[in-house]
């Protein structure tokens, strides 16, 4: 993400962000001093980025657009439709994508696209954290457009030298070995999932665009926010301390993210059933 | 080094390096959109850093100056004199020191000295590296004023999250165990140091300030590069192609490094004796 983003971005030029997003990818730009743009997208339109909301944002100053499918916090995918626009777009208004696709392969239900699949002149990020659970290794990549290849590689070698060399094997083995192994993880996601939905539907949380992929769901809870203030970390923080469950706050993911909840599912089955019996009975005091 | 910069660079904000110094330094800089600024050091000075002149080089807009002791590409310890200098000015003038002390440890002679025996407010890059040879693990820390801390840690969090987990515990293990290897290392680094400054001297070059530390020797090769256009990197080039050895232009260290050429002796004496042999026949045709 640092090397992309150090790669095209110049001070004062504009990166167009979602809004929620992750929340590290704002803080990338900054260092670069660029300036994040946000395009809200919307549950009630399941988290597709609108073309022509899109349109109104794109300024001369306007450089990249950073995509991530499927997303976090929302757990959505982008249609293949929808990324087929944004390429085309891209095409048309010289405008850069970015493709976040680190949690590729997690995904449940529908399929999950390639921003490769529909243009080359694309920038996709991906790892071995999320698909092969080797979080604590920091083994990531970067495909590029083959015009950049040569500053990439500069800036990696002057500010990284390389990836740890164990890692490095790690991902080698991975790659060659893990399979049946990430068929099976992949598997066990799909039933906590399924687990972790129902229970929050039968806790009273909406849920009208359930989540497709990732580990996360991220749900509205103004209902009760309400009762601190509408501040989404508040009641994160009281949930914490007396439920004793931890949930992030939506607010962390940018400005439409207040009033919502993120769950994540990246647990047992027994913790995420101790977690919602924890749930039902910190809610019944409202 | 590169949250380093971060964290207290600011754009069009200057930060002062040697000339020469480590090839990689500027790019930092540049990343931030920072200016470097360049303070020759001299062999007749055995490398020292000259405070009347660093003065005169001090703008209100300087923000940092960069240490690097012993040093590449010079081998050379900053003594306990220049330091003390240093921190006093640093006081003075409301000035950063930011010291790369990654060659600590690797000393032949004479007593290298961390800025922090002469300051608290002192920024200290370190790693594993060099000392432990531990390159391909990627790992280093960094030691800031205690004001820092907090920034920092939301900087590395947002940037690297962690430093690969394996190589922590590698990191670990070296520091409580790794200290007898350590030290018939540099026992080895120092035989191998004195073997390549007497091979280089038989080869007609001039050696004025011998390196004290780091496993680097910096010479004068002007009688050899006034046969290329007065280009170490044409130089190089040649002696890679024709004499099959491989040493770095001084130039990759900035225009003070012009003339020179870089020795490494990270290799064993065998592949030093080798190179001296080479060295000595390429060199019969001038």
């Amino acid at each position: 993400m640092l090397l992309a983003l150090a790669l095209i971005l110049n001070p004062q030029e504009e990166v167009i962000l979602t809004d929620p997003c992750y929340a590290c990818y704002p803080n990338f730009i900054h260092l670069r001093q660029g300036i994040p743009r946000y395009l809200p997208i919307f549950e009630e339109e399941d988290y597709q980025l609108d073309i022509s909301r899109l349109k109104k944002m794109l300024t001369p100053k306007t450089k990249a657009l950073l995509l991530n499918s499927p997303a976090n916090p929302t757990g959505k995918l982008l249609s293949a439709q929808n990324l087929k626009e944004l390429a085309e777009l891209s095409q048309e208004r010289n405008l850069l994508l970015i493709s976040d696709e680190i949690y590729h392969g997690l995904v449940y239900t529908g399929k999950e696209h390639s921003l490769l699949e529909f243009t080359p002149r694309a920038f996709i990020l991906n790892g071995f954290s999320k698909l092969f659970a080797m979080t604590g290794l920091r083994l990531g990549y970067l495909i590029v457009p083959e015009d950049f290849i040569l500053p990439l590689r500069k800036m990696a070698q002057n500010f990284f030298i390389c990836a740890n060399s164990l890692a490095q094997l790690a991902g080698i083995a991975a790659l060659k070995e893990a399979w049946p192994e990430v068929k099976q993880m992949v598997a066990t996601f799909a039933q906590r999932r399924t687990h972790l939905l129902q229970g929050l539907q039968e806790l009273g949380f909406e849920i009208p665009s359930p989540p497709e992929g990732a580990f996360y769901v991220f749900v509205k809870a103004k209902h009760l926010t309400k009762h601190f203030e509408n501040s989404s970390l508040n009641l994160a923080k009281d949930i914490l301390l007396k439920a004793r469950v931890g949930v992030t706050p939506g607010i962390d993911f940018g400005a439409r993210g207040e009033g919502f909840l993120r769950f994540s599912y990246a647990t047992s089955l027994e913790n995420i059933t101790l977690g919602l019996e924890r749930l039902k009975k910190y809610l019944q005091k409202f």
